[in-house]
């Protein structure tokens, strides 16, 4: 059974997934478990292991679809499932409505062993056209009001399989985290006429204290308020609400600047866990004037403990200015200033 | 140095807390970094390792202040700075505050190796009164907008000393999610003329289930919408907005409801790490009429995905009416209806 229900105080939907394995709570997953390089699904020759696929980029351009360099295919386990009617209802005060949606993983490459920072330009361009196009192509069905692509990487990050691979949920409403950051960029605006993240990388640009990599078209940095130890934000320099249209010729560059900050992530702190997402405008927004899409990039060195939990209040022992220095000083740039 | 930041989107604080040894961000505490019996400062005879307590509850009622039941210190290594001036200031489009309140830990029983759910009604009821007392305390002092009272239990919950322990944190401003639960609190009373709490109270109590330990002032639920297998939430029967209104007759209720969720949840699932915490009115709040104190209990199970962070949509494997089914159950209580 797949039931969303609503918080009637906070306003804030769960997804019940009562059909999910144990298993996949994480603590479960043991190393058995946790499947490695031996019967991975996600290798070259076991392509039948996995629910059939809806996409899949060869690695030459033209008809010939073998061999593969990146392949999108249903999750085995699915948060929402894609088939059947949304249908909403009340028990009394609460609200309810069938787990309409869809969950699909990315097999970022056949090699099971290359980290993700080990990618090549040319195939993380590949998993992010990927991204765009399952985007798109998920945002035509009326049921779907935003979908949202993230990437858990280790253990500790809620991955549960080791072979590269990241995630799209698509779900029936618009995410909470999402409205909220919609309603702050609507007030922003509605009081400067300006796009808060715009002003955010033009100050950011402009003092460089927290600037860890720029590209051509991209900018990553280490933000202001970082509720974590590391935590970062990439953004597209030039106003862009949503990460669909992101230009051929942007991607890139978009790969170079995430590749870039992973890499250094890893490097500074030892491959740790880390999760990321990409925060787009929701489906049919017309939020084109003040929102901006970004990346968001969050190593998992703490555990957020009851005082965070209790408040969404976080306590950072890292000035964002330091990790930013260091994150910086790990790919030899000039770093921001101090 | 402590320093408050507001992010410009989500108009979230975070504190900046670079003194804090980095031993404090929970994956670095070390198996010797985390003290157990033998050097603990909070046993009987270490009182001199603590920082002066501004709180001590006696054994005995009456003038002799020894032995010591429970005793309230500042944290060593506080989060906001009790001493200082609140000066408010802004850099460029961003804001920030001086690092100003209160971080102190409740030491629960001299006992080093007693569980939370082991302690006596008479020894939690006077933790519960130590919690109300520095509450009302702290709520006097006009730079203080907010008191939190939590509990990391276990490691994984982000404790670093075993002794049973708990902590409050005072903050300048109103915690995010204490804002939003007020919010939806106050839409529901806009349109309903009703508290929202107290109508999930009569809905839980005629369905009974979701309905983990009924007492004669409290009630122990798994929410509707639960975010986490097994999170609970306890709720004051009647009408309440403040924590430090529950009268001396209602405390030692209280004690036994909570002390049957924490023993449940013990049972059911093998000592699991959790949090609790106290959401309470904030300091000279006028949310009288439609806000209702309530402490919310989660286990630490599960670890919280990309999907989760990216979105605050979270996938729950258990339903509500089934973890209240199995935690009443161990208790001998009859369990809530299937």
């Amino acid at each position: 059974m797949l039931e969303l229900r609503k918080d009637p105080v906070l306003k804030r939907w769960v997804i019940i997934a009562s059909g999910r394995p144990v298993a996949h709570t994480e603590h479960r997953v043991s190393e058995e478990q946790r499947r490695g390089r031996q019967n991975c699904p996600f290798c070259t020759g076991a392509e039948a292991e996995t629910p059939r696929e809806v996409l899949r980029v060869p690695v030459a351009a033209g008809p010939d679809p073998e061999p593969w360099a990146v392949r999108v295919v249903p999750n085995k386990f699915p948060a929402l499932a894609s088939e059947g009617r949304l249908h909403k209802s009340g028990v009394g005060m609460y609200d309810r409505m069938t787990g309409i949606g869809a969950h699909e993983v990315f097999i970022e490459t056949p090699l099971h062993d290359t980290a993700f920072a080990e990618l090549s330009i040319e195939q993380l361009e590949k998993v992010l056209w990927a991204y765009r196009s399952r985007t798109d192509e998920l945002s035509r069905d009326p049921r779907i009001k935003y979908v949202l692509v993230f990437k858990n990487n280790g253990r500790a990050a809620g991955a549960s399989l080791e072979h590269p691979h990241s995630q799209l949920i698509a779900t029936p409403v618009v995410p909470r985290r999402v409205q909220e950051e919609l309603a702050g960029a609507e007030s922003y605006y509605a009081y400067k006429e300006r796009c808060v993240y715009c002003d955010i990388l033009s100050q950011e640009l402009a003092a460089r204290a927290r600037v860890c990599v720029e590209g051509k078209h991209f900018v990553l940095l280490t933000p202001f308020a970082s509720r974590f130890p590391y935590e970062m934000l990439l953004l597209p320099k030039d106003h862009q609400a949503d990460f669909t249209s992101t230009g051929a010729d942007q991607l890139s560059d978009l790969a170079r600047v995430l590749r870039d900050g992973c890499a250094a992530m890893g490097r500074q702190l030892d491959d740790p866990p880390y999760n990321f997402m990409i925060h787009t405008a929701p489906v049919s927004h017309t939020a084109r004037e003040y929102y901006h899409w970004h990346i968001e990039i969050i190593p998992r060195l703490t555990r957020v403990a009851g005082f965070e939990w209790g408040s969404g209040f976080y306590i950072n022992p890292m000035p964002p200015e330091d990790a930013a220095r260091q994150l910086a000083g790990t790919l030899g740039q000039p770093g921001p200033k101090t």
